[in-house]
C-alpha cells in the first residue's frame, strides 16, 4: 500500500516511476517467499484534481514492470480519495517444498545477499540534492538513479535457487527481501527464528563509487539502512550458499553466519571501526524521506 | 477500497460497523461471481491520531462478519496515511461451470432478486435524521438500521442455486450483486450483455413499512438507487428462476425479463405512474451521502 507523500512524492517521482516501483515492490514480496507471480490487483484512490494523463502514466510504468515478469493485472478498484493511494495485492504460486520463510533460520546457515545494497538510497540522494555526487560521472549517477527509480524484483534468482536446493533434497531455506533495508531483513529473520547473526561488513557488495564519494558513516547508513534495493537475503547451508554465489557470480555474496546467541553483530575484519551491535529499533525503522 | 468520508464516515459509523460492512462488501463481490471465500487480505492506511482502540474495534467488526462465513484474514499491510483507508482483496474459489458473469444474459431470461431492496438506504436515513421515521416502531427502525450497518453477503444462496443449475446441466447464469443499487445492477448486466430488460416495479420486494412511511418517489429512489443492500440480481431461464424463487421463499422474486432491445424499462402494471426508462447515468452513480 503506497500513499502519496508517505511512500513516494508526486513532486520527486514521475507517475511512471511510482507505478514501476509499486509493481516491483509487490513482485519482490513474492520473490521473497519463493513464489512465482500469477497476477496482481490494483486498488487506486484518487483525488478529484488528478488528471487522466497522470493515471495513464502510472499504469504505463506499472505495466512496463509487470510485463517484464509476465504478470497480468487481474482486478482492482478505483475510488475517490483525498490522497493518492495505491493498494496492490500480488498473487503467486510456490512449490510447497520451496517456500521461503523468515522463522526457519538454522545455526550455522550462511547469509547470502543478492545484488548491491545502498544503491537505491544513493540514487534518491542524487535526486533530492542535485548538488550531491559531483565526484560521479553521468553514467555512475544514472545507474544509481536507475536503481532507485526502476528497481528489479529478484524473481530471476528463484529458478537457480530451486535447482540448487532440489539437488540437495530441499533443505530448509530462510529469507526475505531487503525492501526495508538490509539490516531490517537480517534483524527480522533473526527475531523470527529466535537466533542471532554475525555480518562481515566488508563482504557486503556495495556500489563501486561509494568509497570515493561517501564517508564511512554515510556508506554504512546507506548500505545497512537505505532500503528499497529489493534484493534477497537468504539463509542456507554453507555448501549450498557457496554454489549459489558461484552460480550468481558478482551478483551475490556470503556476508555472514547465523548464530545461536540472539543478537546481530556487525563485524569489520580490518578493524576500521569497532564491532557494532545493530540497533534492532533502527533496523525496524521504515525508510522515510 | 473504502475511504473515510467517501464510503463511510467516522462520525456516523462505528468502527465495528465499518469493519463489518467492508468485509461484507468484499464477500458479496465473491457471491456475485458464484465464488466461495478462501480468505481476504486487509490493507490499512491510518492517520497518526487514530487510537489503537479504534483499530481493534474495526478488526472486531470485520472478523465478526468473516467468521460467520468461515473466512480468514491471510495477509495485508498497515501504513501511515492522512485519511483512513481500508483496501481489502478477497480470494474465492468457483466451480468453472458455475461462475456468474455479467455479460452472458440471454433474451427471455427471468431477472431474479434476492432479499429486499431499499432497506439499507432507509436505515441510513434513520441514522442521518433521527426525526425521520416517526411512523415506525422501534423494531421496524432497528431492522432497517441493521440492514444498513450489518448487511449480509448472500453466499447462502450459492449452494441452492448451484444445485438447481446442476440438475439442468448448468445453463448460462448471469448476475451481480446490488451493492451500487438495483438499477445499477440491471443496467450493468444489460450493458455488458448488449441487451435490455423490462422490470415490473410492483414485483420488487421492499420493506413492508415503506408504503406507510415514504412517498412513492422516495420509495422508488430507495428501492432502485439506494444501494448497499448486497443482494443478488440473477438472470436465468424462466423455469429455473421459478424453482429458485420457490426454494428461497419470501426471500426472492422474479422482477422482470431480459429483452433484445438494449434499453431498460421500468413498468408499473397498476398504472400508478407511467412507464419509466431508467436513466443509465443515474443507475451508474455511486451511492453517496
Amino acid at each position: 500500500m503506497l500513499i502519496d507523500r508517505v511512500h513516494f512524492s508526486r513532486e520527486t517521482t514521475s507517475p511512471e516511476d511510482a507505478g514501476w516501483r509499486a509493481a516491483a515492490a509487490n513482485l519482490s514480496d513474492l520473490a521473497a517467499m519463493g513464489a512465482t507471480p500469477l497476477g496482481i490487483t490494483v486498488g487506486l484512490g484518487l483525488p478529484s484534481n488528478i488528471t487522466v494523463n497522470w493515471v495513464e502514466r502510472l499504469y504505463q510504468g506499472m505495466t512496463e514492470c509487470l510485463q517484464k515478469f509476465s504478470t497480468p493485472i487481474v482486478g482492482g478498484d478505483i475510488v475517490r480519495s483525498p490522497v493518492i493511494t495505491l493498494a496492490i495485492t500480488a498473487f503467486g504460486q510456490a512449490d510447497p517444498s520451496f517456500i521461503i520463510r523468515r522463522a526457519t533460520a538454522q545455526v550455522g546457515d550462511a547469509i547470502v545477499v543478492t545484488g548491491y545494497h545502498g544503491a537505491s538510497r544513493a540514487g534518491l540522494e542524487l535526486l533530492l540534492d542535485p548538488e550531491s555526487g559531483q565526484q560521479l560521472n553521468v553514467a555512475e549517477k544514472s545507474a544509481l538513479i536507475q536503481a532507485h527509480q526502476r528497481p528489479n524484483p529478484r524473481l530471476d534468482v528463484l529458478p537457480i535457487l530451486e535447482e540448487i536446493l532440489a539437488a540437495a533434497d530441499f533443505p530448509v531455506l530462510t529469507g526475505m527481501d531487503s525492501s526495508d533495508g538490509l539490516a531490517d531483513a537480517v534483524v527480522q529473520i533473526c527475531r523470527s527464528s529466535h537466533l542471532g547473526a554475525v555480518l562481515e561488513y566488508r563482504k557486503i557488495p556495495l556500489p563501486s563509487v561509494f568509497p570515493y564519494w561517501l564517508s564511512g558513516d554515510k556508506t554504512r547508513e546507506y548500505v545497512l539502512y537505505g532500503g528499497e534495493d529489493f534484493e534477497l537475503v537468504l539463509c542456507l547451508p554453507q555448501e549450498l550458499a557457496s554454489i549459489l554465489v558461484e552460480r550468481l557470480g558478482k551478483d551475490a555474496a556470503i556476508i555472514g553466519t547465523i548464530l545461536q546467541e540472539p543478537k546481530v553483530i556487525l563485524h569489520d575484519e580490518q578493524g576500521t571501526f569497532p564491532d557494532l551491535l545493530l540497533h534492532l529499533n533502527h533496523g525496524f525503522q521504515h525508510f522515510s524521506h
